[in-house]
């Protein structure tokens, strides 16, 4: 955590957080692709390798490709920093019929605002057919 | 993020944060210290400076003395990796009355199973009078 340095204001990174939501409800890659820094890094689920451009914009172009609809399960939380997160049941339409993942994710920001990381918490055990 | 060292399961991790929030739920101190590692570090909430023993154990003891009551508000993630992380409200009872926070916990594992870190995300406008 960066100490004495500029951080966005919780206002801010909790409708970042909203508009990547919003962006994957209708089908918006580059919506989701306008609020990530040019240096981010994008590990999800956390435990597998961190993805960077262009892996993760391919990650999320697959994504809206499966018509993920995201749904809050409550709140999105900001932090003391420069950090949020939220907590969400996704579900996409795989080959197989509609995949449900109940996910959690962790944003740190930029000084301009930028998501910098995004580690989505979700384990073998979360997910499954909707 | 480790690669290729033991990690705790999926299930141990849960159940460590769930016997979290339940031995907050019954004032049990000894408990909520039991699951942490010896070399742990708490930062609650992000942005502010890390905690490690045995200062963490008097900001528990404070929780505690508070009667904080923990509720989940959806359930616990899991990660491909050593981490787990939940969602939740928690009431304080204040001097000045309840007060309640609106948080989201991280947590990594050692290999023993023991919370190495806990990273508590709510910002000043998560909380307020229940």
């Amino acid at each position: 955590m960066k100490q004495g340095t500029a951080v966005p204001t919780e206002a801010h990174m909790k409708a970042a957080l909203q508009a990547y939501v919003d962006a994957y409800n209708r089908d918006d890659l580059e919506g989701i692709l306008a609020l990530f820094a040019p240096d981010a890094e994008v590990e999800d689920p956390v435990g597998t390798p961190i993805m960077r451009w262009p892996e993760f914009s391919e990650f999320y172009r697959r994504g809206v490709a499966m018509k993920a609809r995201l749904a809050l399960a409550a709140p999105i939380r900001g932090s003391h920093g420069n950090a949020a997160a939220m907590v969400f049941t996704v579900t996409f339409q795989a080959e197989t019929g509609p995949v449900t993942v109940r996910s959690l994710d962790v944003a740190t920001f930029d000084e301009d605002g930028r998501i910098k990381t995004m580690k989505g918490y979700w384990g073998p055990d979360d997910s499954g057919a909707a």
